[in-house]
């Protein structure tokens, strides 16, 4: 179903945009990747994109009670679309739609969560609407970042014999949300990786230094952030590449986290990374000959390690994953995420 | 109440802007006015505003049926913010949250409708997000557009004894939602006024020629457009100019349609013009000895009228209308809009 959905939507969309003018002066990239690319005043490309928080999709009605983090994540989130192209965050706009029963409380809180991320990164709030909503409360954010000209990382160069990589850990924001639904299996889980797991998933941090990094390299050939899970989101660097992939699962580097989580659940270490989401890692595409100088770059300037997981392929070969002993299976069919993207 | 709201949106976005930083290279105007206002590319300043429909307060649910009407005057009711401050539109974002019961054709309606606007003002449409919303359908648009250097028309430069003006006529947008509201009086209504009216609330044209032109002529001290009502607009003018401002009710513009629909509702011809808002035509200042050469260009440019209805007057005298026989009132305290905004 979850494919169904996915293709429903991407057909969706491209149905959508078959009735928008998609060209402008100055427009490098609209729809189809995570920012609109443009043009900025001193010579930079600017990027735009926009994250949306909806009460009963995204976050429970619980989380209402500590609105700072639901803003917080919401501006990772956004910001992880700009660190995935190579950008920095610039201005940030807000647009709210508040059932009447929101507190005032509530507004303070999530201003708060909000300007403290921005804070942050440097990002200055700019502007916004506010609305009332007769259903449920949606917090929209629109975002705009810059980028040297003609530096952003697309989804779309990827090339066959190129290897895929990808920074940090996986599995552990989708590790957090088990263990925040499934609470029975917290126990099983030691403290520290349970606070790990979860506060992966309530509060991540967007790898802006990764994207500044790669993007200054200039030797990525595609790229995007894990929001949707490493599958599916490798598959949109496939769609857009027009390539195949063959992910080598015992290389992947799944959390302490989610391995503990998944233990106690009784799945395999892989499940929460595969198909989890919202790591907001980078995920990207080099040549070979590049990976090593790229991944001890990256650890150098930030702290973070780069793993190479597999590579890109021939479309022929479809998008397949590798396991031990020669098994191979093609992706699995069912995505982590119930939202999906416009761009 | 209104009032009371009134003040209580203001504070509140007072309050959380004081969370948020403001500041950023490049940001010229952020919070406090109808755009945000930031340097583009070629030199010019950008422009960016966001505007949400919400099903239940913006629009009935009866309105699905109409999606491309809805897609179009949305885009419109965006573009007018553009309009106010002398801008064209440049980059439109659509973030979109769907109830599950939206059919096909609702996305493709809307889509058309956006687009239709769109192509006709030349602006494309560049990015966006699509989500799920377990309530009520919103549909939020941010839209991005460009100005000469410099020559964004703010709200905050009107003085005392600039004239006030207003383009068009005003009213008929509350008159046809009155009448969406009765249709029982709508049989008192002679059938091209009737379909006037409607058409101003359901079709609404932003007034993107008159403000290319003001900005030019360089003469208007302050601009926004009517969205809310007369009175609360001119009100937003004089809160960031810290003036206060007369108007003469008998000066105001309202048009025929509105005389129509307030006869049959046995209501004053001036009700619907003076505090029912989303007439978008633009609201502006100016000093009095340039008022004949402004009038006369944008008739001559765009074809539309320009009416001096009042000025404005040093801040302790507050805002009035005055009314034939030198009887004077405060602005009605009951604005005529259900959503209020953060920029």
């Amino acid at each position: 179903m979850a494919r169904e959905n996915e293709q429903g939507e991407f057909a969706l969309i491209q149905k959508m945009a078959s009735f928008f003018p998609k060209a402008a002066p100055g427009l490098i990239t609209g729809i189809g990747d995570d920012s609109a690319v443009f043009r900025d005043p001193e010579g930079k490309d600017l990027l735009a994109t926009c994250d949306v928080l909806v009460e009963g999709v995204h976050f429970l009605p619980e989380a209402r009670k500590d609105p700072a983090a639901l803003g917080a994540r919401l501006v990772s989130v956004a910001f992880s679309d700009l660190a995935a192209m190579g950008g920095l965050p610039w201005l940030v706009f807000i647009s709210l739609g508040a059932p009447a029963d929101l507190s005032a409380s509530f507004y303070d809180g999530l201003a708060e969560g909000i300007g403290r991320k921005c804070v942050r990164y440097r990002a200055a709030v700019a502007g916004g609407n506010m609305s009332r909503s007769p259903g449920a409360l949606f917090i929209d954010l629109f975002v705009l970042g810059k980028v040297e000209k003609g530096r952003a990382m697309l989804r779309s160069g990827a090339r066959p014999g190129d290897v895929v990589a990808v920074t940090g850990t996986l599995g552990a924001s989708a590790a957090g949300l088990y263990l925040l639904q499934h609470p029975e299996a917290a126990g099983q889980v030691p403290e520290p990786l349970r606070r790990e797991a979860i506060s992966a998933h309530t509060n991540p941090e967007a790898q802006l230094c990764v994207g500044r990094t790669l993007s200054a390299m200039g030797f990525a050939t595609s790229a995007l952030d894990v929001s949707d899970g490493l599958c599916q989101d490798l598959g949109h660097i496939c769609v857009a590449s027009r390539t195949g992939a063959a992910v080598s699962v015992e290389k992947i580097p799944v959390s302490e986290a989610a391995r503990a989580v998944a233990e106690a659940a009784g799945r395999r270490p892989e499940d929460f990374a595969l198909s989890g989401g919202e790591d907001y890692q980078v995920l990207f595409t080099m040549a070979e000959k590049d990976a090593s100088q790229v991944a001890w770059r990256v650890r150098e300037d930030c702290g973070v390690a780069v793993s190479v997981i597999g590579r890109i392929t021939e479309p022929g070969l479809g998008r397949v994953l590798e396991y031990p002993g020669g098994i191979t299976r093609p992706f699995p069919e069912i995505g982590g995420h119930d939202h999906f993207r416009g761009n």
